[in-house]
């Protein structure tokens, strides 16, 4: 059975930001795309967004919601081309919006939301939701919606880094990544870099087990095995708690000791700048399952390791996270792991957050 | 008497490079640009650098060494067309290296530079010496070269954040600034942004009393009026001393109050961005006046305002700087200036240093 994303020709033929859809993922699995909108479809035609597309007049097919096997129902190549699409939907209605004044509401004092965020992650939906009607879907600014039995669930993150895009400051980026019972299979994460005079993205995609690409291209993580020789980097949250401050010391400890602690402000980006292999290692305390699920998948697919701040296994659903090249994580982990355990001894909550209730996972 | 601009053919012409030498700024006082390279020079042709260009075989004509106006004897303009072409004759090489395995050698632990600074800095004192050859020049890597009776003091970062350009981790950035007498006069940042994948260039440039300008476009500072709506940016240098410490402070109590602290880690990058309004201030101690010579006039001219922690007077020899929209520099400064006056109240030393001994100023 063939997986059937749905093209959203109304954002794919916009002549500015067209280079957008475009994939930049290896040896697509089905090249043969489908879509339901027979008005934008066309026989054996390639599309301006670089997508092959066909009619489908009739109700096009879906998957199982469930999955038995470890590898799921879905192939992973096909699974991503929906992530790609989806990602990249999204993008478009941001760097639509990059240069144009915006529209900023507050979840709290400094905690931003704007218009923006709201219009790509309904975007996103819209990919999601034609190609895969009964997923599970976590979105950061909508919540959870689809059928809490599916063993797939999406967290879209529709505009990571939203601070810096309200003041046109790179990096920010939009993240989408889909786990199978808890597991990420699939990710993509479009940056957008340069800023003002310069703007462009840069797109990672990864599958699990199929390697992790930027802009087509397989990437890799660093081979730096000293933190003296690492450069680093961290975010901080908005909830001003024991746990940030605890990373307020780890700051100034690894900006004494390594080559220098980076503050940029976009997780899913920071990650994948992991991936990139330009910074060694990143971590952060609090982080929402729609931050981490592309980005952590990323990280592990271009050969780095991820674990909690603690050293434990980590989970999208876990409230810390220490991404790195692999070589440096055990020296990293001397601190770090020593600094989360003690926020743990003091009664700081790293249960599991944001998972569904009914959602089943293997981990 | 008009400038001489000499003509770096061996860089211009290099296709992979060429778009960096191009003029940015606005209205260029003199667009017949000579060139003493007679093998280079054509007859009033337009090279592929975008310069026109016409063959000098006599001696090209020279400034006086010292200047006795306030505005000095060479034209803003024509003295910013050679800070622009050595700074973009800098980033050139740079941009050459930037997908090259780097050979980095060490100043101490973690202060990095590599052969491209050493490169960079020759092609700009090249620039510069064939065009103002009495000038005297401070550079990051050579020292003090020149006559120390010139009004006239050049200082050149020719690769503004090392440990960036190391890992390529954007931004880093290229910077040259003119003083005469110690005020800065001319100035050009060419900044490197987006990284691999995605590597361009933005170049930022500025005269006393010409405005600022990125690629061309007028910038101005944002109209951000309040600390908890600012983004801000701060540095910290390779000597880890008290007024690390303090900055460390200073860091963790505006990121609990603004919307964020960035930690990008190249000066001029950072003072550009205010420039741009892309952030609403920059901070940092004991920096020197290759890293802020060119910053601060960018800064200046884009309608912000710069003053040293402590709120004083500044010049480029001086070991702290505030630079900010202006608008919320007086609310910042309720703490940065109290804690920096803390600093001197314990004896460390705030006195200038770098100025070249026998060179006048009139700060």
């Amino acid at each position: 059975m063939a997986a059937t994303p749905i093209y959203p020709a109304a954002f794919s033929l916009r002549p500015t930001t067209r280079s957008l859809i475009s994939r930049s993922s290896p040896s697509p699995a089905n090249p043969q795309i489908a879509s339901s909108f027979s008005k934008y479809a066309r026989s054996s035609a390639k599309s301006e967004s670089g997508f092959r597309t066909r009619a489908v007049l009739s109700k096009f097919p879906t998957y199982p919601i469930g999955a038995n096997s470890a590898a799921g129902p879905i192939p992973a190549a096909e699974l991503l081309q929906v992530v790609e699409l989806a990602a990249k939907t999204g993008a478009e209605v941001v760097m639509d919006a990059v240069n144009k004044p915006r529209n900023i509401s507050y979840k709290g004092v400094t905690d931003l939301v704007t218009d923006t965020d709201k219009m790509s992650e309904s975007a996103i939906l819209d990919v999601v939701r034609k190609n895969f009607k009964n997923h599970l879907i976590l979105g950061e600014e909508g919540g959870l919606i689809g059928d809490t039995s599916s063993d797939y669930l999406w967290c879209i993150d529709p505009l990571d880094g939203t601070t810096n895009f309200a003041h046109c400051y790179p990096s920010f980026g939009v993240s989408v990544g889909v786990l199978l019972r808890g597991r990420p299979v699939a990710a993509a994460v479009v940056e957008f870099v340069g800023g003002p005079m310069c703007w462009n993205t840069r797109t990672f995609t990864a599958t699990s087990g199929g390697g992790a690409f930027c802009n087509g291209q397989k990437v890799h993580v660093s081979q730096t095995d000293q933190v003296e020789r690492s450069l680093l980097v961290t975010g901080f949250g908005y909830e001003h708690d024991d746990a940030w401050t605890t990373n307020m010391d780890l700051f100034k400890h690894f900006t004494d000791i390594s080559r220098g602690v980076r503050r940029l402000g976009a997780a899913a980006v920071d990650m994948s700048h992991v991936a990139l292999g330009i910074v060694e290692a990143y971590w952060e305390y609090r982080l929402k399952p729609w931050d981490m699920a592309a980005g952590v998948l990323i990280v592990e697919e271009a050969g780095g390791t991820v674990t909690c701040m603690d050293g434990g296994k980590f989970s999208v659903f876990d409230r810390s996270v220490l991404v790195s090249n692999g070589i440096v994580h055990e020296k990293l982990l001397e601190r770090i792991g020593a600094a989360t355990a003690d926020l743990k001894t003091k009664g700081v909550d790293f249960s599991p957050w944001f998972k569904p209730e009914s959602y089943l996972t293997d981990t």
